[in-house]
């Protein structure tokens, strides 16, 4: 019998896997089906096997658990980098935006998420346990006052409750923990800032400094 | 070294191959690459081996050259369409929108493109030549005036020039030659339609049946 919304179950097949990737409609994924057709065969292997590949033979840095081709990420291993200072983020992808500001010269911690309890999502989700041995470990080689813990948190309930869950366990070791920055962007309008963020603007200002 | 745009290799031959496809920006090739990193192996793998099915197995039906599980699709396998009404189209997805509407009794003829002097494509890349055949057999076995051939091509130059070619090499059999009927969308505004559709709509206008 004929499908009447597919030609072919092999179709119909990827085109609801491709459908099913966040963001992805089934209009698209019809679409990026019939062109995954009309390519060089090598060409598909080339996509499906780089998917394969990263799904099953990437690793995790065992110090930061960032993703890693080794068992010792790139960051993680740079003698050039701070590693006294931490940079405590959500995702991989945070790592990537912050390196991209070329900004920041310490190490990372990412966390693998962030404390949800809708989500479900707990403290013992996330790898806090290894950052608190993270930070005990550098005690016992370096002054304290010369450690920093930086949150680089989303600055809604759950990174706020999950900053003050992480700053409780590092509260005993006396280093400094310190939260990005937040205030207009630069180059916002005051005009069109909430008024939430304008409020902390302004209890948050800064000395001038021409 | 590290590499300042990607943490992993693997990493990144998987963003720069899902961001070859169309439609998919390096940004969101990113989200997609991190965001099959959480799910399930097995999910990748069902993602990654539907997609290699379709590009290997997938065939085409010998009479019409739609995609098709088999050697001859559903449509031309199933004896309650009328196989003396033939209604080609540019590609499989046109097939699929019109099948959709549910008007169309009839079987197709994929053409697989369209004749582009500027993509250099010719009459002799698409299945022309396989679609004069069919019409060359069904005219031995049935009278020229019972067949039709309807053109549902796109309203362009390569549209009307492909229609145009093919209404050439199919005039000698004396066969019915029609092609879809253009004008106002139904509820479209007479004040927003452009000159060219609303002049071809008065031009063929239709017997008015209330």
């Amino acid at each position: 019998m004929y499908n009447e919304k597919y030609p072919s179950e092999l179709l119909q097949n990827a085109v609801e896997a491709i459908g099913s990737l966040p963001g992805v409609g089934r209009r698209s994924a019809l679409k990026l089906a019939l062109h995954l057709l009309r390519q060089p065969a090598e060409n598909v292997r080339h996509l499906t096997s780089s998917i394969d590949r990263l799904r099953n033979e990437v690793r995790y840095c065992s110090v930061c658990r960032m993703i890693s081709d080794g068992d010792i990420c790139g960051i993680c291993s740079d003698s050039r980098r701070d590693h006294n200072t931490i940079c405590v983020v959500e995702s991989v992808r945070d790592v990537m935006s912050i390196e991209k500001t070329r900004q920041y010269t310490g190490v990372y911690h990412v966390l693998g998420g962030i404390i949800s309890p809708i989500d479900g999502t707990g403290p013992s989700d996330l790898t806090v346990a290894e950052l608190v041995d993270r930070v005990s470990s550098l005690v016992k080689s370096a002054a304290p006052e010369s450690l920093e813990v930086i949150f680089a948190l989303s600055g809604d309930v759950e990174g706020e409750t999950t900053a003050f869950y992480i700053y409780r366990q590092l509260a005993p070791f006396g280093i400094k923990v310190s939260t990005l920055a937040r205030g207009l962007g630069f180059g916002d309008d005051i005009d069109y800032a909430d008024e939430l963020t304008l409020g902390r603007s302004i209890a948050n200002r800064q000395i001038f400094r021409p």
